[in-house]
């Protein structure tokens, strides 16, 4: 258990169900379905953020990705254009910052005219008792995943609606949004206010042409995320055998989601939350699952039991 | 685990921090709360609904409760009113029979006249495996959860509506009607139509002077739901140990809220849900929440982990 | 409004920001994503059960429809298989009675064997003020709703877990499903049941390769809902007027996302619930939504008068 | 409408229904439920939380509150302490500075020890378009709002968790921040932000004997909403025509919810979320809630139009 071999973790197998359940790795939507299109992603340099702006390149699309590592942007840009043959740009951005983001939005209109398709995907997080929360520490990932996801989609919104251009905007949250969750608390938090942010412009921005959608990952293994919230590995192997589907996500599931709900199939999409995670969160909150457990035979003997006690 | 031991199993202590949440079994709403109202209460003869029952009376209601077993009712009845001094009517009913639900209220009518306090607590529930689950196994249970909670609710509104008298309604559900649950699958979706049944009937109702409202109850113990849903003791253990309060709930507990809900004090609510689990619902959905395993030592290692991460 | 004009309704035109989100009518996923696949829709010879069955049917899968009304199964499904020449079978099924479910999946696995993609879509539903409801007009919409969904997909579970064969499952359920809503309350009891039992059985059934998620859509036309949903034509209207993109959903829209959450492609995808509204449920539901009626001249004022107060 | 008159609002009167619905303004716990309890209350010196306190002192609880304006919280605390005949205590205190909220606990400390209940209620919002508002105007609502709540509530946790003292912790949000909500955006984000917080904490310091509860309150008229929120007073005819209950709550009915919660009755609610609004929510969000308008003359032909349709 977490307690004994915390320290010695290793990548967990999946379960045997997961053999129902492979994932496939190509690209879904027809060619094409971006082209003529400008995406802009967040953090498109690392993990996630970087197979969303793979597929969307895949498919046409001219992509914009943006976050403080210049290097890691660039040379994640020019890998993915080359594989694609669509441009690949990049910005150096730190998104608490909104001065910063108004020249990075400069910056784009520039490069490729305001975007068709904006991707939050930028976070920070890491696992820590609250008690030994400094008012930085808090503020280190609230600035980062809610302000900056603010600022990034208020600057774009306000520049499309001058410019009376649609666009889908779409945001990366996590399925303890909406739960909570000890450990994480302030990734907890702020991605919770993502979420109220982006179905409140649902409402409000639609008439300007604009939709609003979020995806809740459950895990999904990259280096920035698996790093930081199972440094040990052992935790891994708890998410798994709680996942119904028996295998963590991988990124082009998501980033096939993401430009689905991000092109003209899913134009009347909008203020929708879709959870992405194998199952594991109804898994984790319902009472009864943890009787999994018990074996058949085991419940010849509690039907038998239940029977006599109904009929009392 | 559930694994081995399941058949021996037996009730468990609390957790350490059961002491700073003592429970109180007092009454808490002012003496004579409920003077001149009748209180109808399906399921009242048993568990929390005599619970229910014995604290609306302790308050100075006309109490009616109404199941299918006459002597248990009658039982209760005497023994409530004994110790309340207050009357407690009983009816005998089966609430999946509509016509017995018509000639119920004709008995209450003329027993108390029209209630102004509606619990609806009857129900049934069994853990199984859902493929060994029978279409008679389903209709069991949602016959009399939901189908039933349906009855008494629409014949006793028709009847408040026609001789224009307010009311209050609460249903009793349970914390997986919104998650789901696997093991207890008739129970969790008859429970989760009761909540829309509820909320529905709170928007559409209230020109009429109703109010419908809903506890969803983690668990406390009575001798109907452990021993059809925890029949060897072993689960009762697991669920303790990740009650955030360290303890079951008690009888009267969920009695004074019940009382609250159903008072004056709460007319202005309506179409409310109120989870009463001790915290066992967040707990088991947070993502990171097993992390409470990991202990102080090990969370000086992981923090100096991930402090080297986020500086790569 | 609906008081004065109801009885002379007719299709409500658009909202100008629509144009910013045209439907897209084409199907979305590779050619061939359902070969060697068979799909088995309840109520799909008519409205939305019929254009996903058309959608999978061109992708390449072998379809069964099964419904009450033989003729029109049978209507759609030559004119389905002339169109993309892929076998659709037909079985007529009243998903109320057990027995006749029991035969229908006979059929099926002589017909086909046993499906892979599992579509509950068929419903029942009307408007009617919850005091005009009989016990029969309840049981009327439950019994197929929630006891024929649960039926179907009991029976189908078994089975394919007798066989150890892998599927996936969606249920059709409704954006008031969450909420509750007055004037279709068995309707909205019912759907809430469904989602209850689907996230459950994502729980417990996804070690028998079996995933289970969820649509809801908001309005889209079809005869079926609308003739019963609003025969006025009235009520289209005032639905119009709050969905943030500013039109109904089309048939081909819900198809592709059934399409996609059916495929091989959402493998990890369990447990989910897709809202699929144009964003009317977060409109309706956001109290200060009704401020998009405020001008530009007033938000001004309204700006002076807010910020003279902060400052007091 | 909002349109046409929005310049020349004023109080509006409630439905015909409220009278189905008095409010009850007397208090309804034990006399000395808060005897030797200390309750500190952010906000504490005007609206909402004047109101909770003025409960928590009649009940016997020492208070403390807190807020900027020095002058404002002396008149409360002694009006409310010659009411009561309980000390109430001011501190001074901008909840958006880190440092401020620890020399505030120092104070409190001294003052009165460490509290056993704590009500983060100090809040800030205004109604504007998202497209007007600037990164400050952001971050002016989310720093009193979320980062205001995370630093009370880390400060005093930690230092409870130190002290090995239990307590109750109560945050009071707005039932649109799961739904989210337009035209007050940063409101809806920060308060999102607050849930997550709470609940995630109900999780993860049980162990430390804290639990954590929220109420989302719907509309009860208060100097500071009010006059920020509906600065004309057009917007209050909109709500209570929505509201079942048919009119706004009362300070006083907030007040007995919230010494409940944090009362020893409540010890086994953590985790908890209890919307508070007259079924306000419900109601806006229910799909075919509008249906209210129809009279029964036409409902009377839309059930030969459906029934005919049926039928066909
Ligand atoms: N992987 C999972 O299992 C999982 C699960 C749930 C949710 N998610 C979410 O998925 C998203 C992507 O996560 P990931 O797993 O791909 O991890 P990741 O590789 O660490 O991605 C985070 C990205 O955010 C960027 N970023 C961080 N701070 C920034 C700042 N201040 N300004 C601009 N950019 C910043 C980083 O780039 P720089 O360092 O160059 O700034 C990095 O590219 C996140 O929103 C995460 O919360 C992931
Ligand atoms: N205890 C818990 O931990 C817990 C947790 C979550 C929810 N709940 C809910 O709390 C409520 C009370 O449960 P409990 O623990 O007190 O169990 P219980 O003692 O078994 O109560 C169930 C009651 O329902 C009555 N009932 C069953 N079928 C009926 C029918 N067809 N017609 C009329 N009455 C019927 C029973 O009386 P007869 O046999 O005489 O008909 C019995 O009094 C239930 O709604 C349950 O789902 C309990
Ligand atoms: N259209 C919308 O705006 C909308 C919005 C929200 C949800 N939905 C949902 O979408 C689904 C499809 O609705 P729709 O708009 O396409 O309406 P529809 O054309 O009326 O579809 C309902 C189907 O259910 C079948 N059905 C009804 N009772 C049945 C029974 N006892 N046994 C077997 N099949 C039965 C009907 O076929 P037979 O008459 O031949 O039995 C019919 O094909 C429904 O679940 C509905 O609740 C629709
Ligand atoms: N009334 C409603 O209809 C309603 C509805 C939903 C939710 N609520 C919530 O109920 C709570 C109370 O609202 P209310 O209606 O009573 O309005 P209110 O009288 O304006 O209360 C807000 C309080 O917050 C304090 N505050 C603001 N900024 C602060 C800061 N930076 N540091 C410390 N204290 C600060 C204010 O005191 P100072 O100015 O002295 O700092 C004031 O006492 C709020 O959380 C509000 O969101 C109210």
């Amino acid at each position: 258990s977490v307690h004994s071999s915390w320290l010695h973790g290793s990548a967990a197998p999946p379960l045997p169900q997961a053999k129902f359940f492979p994932p496939v790795e190509g690209v879904m939507l027809p060619t094409g379905s971006f082209k003529d299109r400008v995406a802009f992603i967040t953090g498109g340099g690392t993990g996630l953020g970087r197979a969303m702006t793979t597929t969307l390149s895949q498919l046409g699309a001219q992509c914009v990705i943006a976050s403080r590592k210049l290097d890691v942007l660039q040379k994640t840009a020019e890998e993915i254009s080359s594989q694609t043959g669509n441009k690949v740009h990049v910005v150096q951005l730190d998104v608490r910052d909104p001065e910063a983001v108004s020249r990075c939005v400069d910056q784009v209109e520039s490069l490729t005219g305001l975007p068709d398709v904006i991707i939050n995907n930028a976070a920070g997080n890491f696992v820590c008792p609250s008690e030994r929360l400094s008012p930085n520490a808090w503020k280190s990932i609230t600035d980062i995943v809610l302000n900056g996801t603010a600022f990034v989609t208020l600057e774009l919104g306000k520049r499309l609606i001058q410019s009376q251009r649609g666009a889908s905007f779409l945001a990366i949250t996590t399925i303890y949004a909406e739960s909570g969750s000890g450990f994480v608390v302030p990734s907890a938090s702020a991605k919770a206010g993502v979420e109220a942010l982006y179905k409140s412009l649902a409402s409000e921005w639609g008439r300007y042409g604009h939709r609003f959608n979020i995806i809740q990952p459950g895990p999904i293994r990259t280096k920035g995320a698996f790093s930081r919230l199972d440094p040990t590995g052992e935790f891994e192997k708890a998410m798994i055998g709680r996942i119904p589907t028996g295998r963590l996500g991988t990124p082009a599931e998501i980033s096939n989601l993401a430009a689905y709900m991000s092109s003209d199939y899913a134009t009347w999409m909008s203020g929708a939350v879709i959870r992405f995670d194998g199952g594991e969160y109804v898994s984790m909150a319902g009472e009864f699952n943890e009787l999994r457990r018990v074996t058949p035979d085991q419940w010849n003997i509690i039907g038998m039991m239940t029977r006599s006690t109904k009929g009392s």
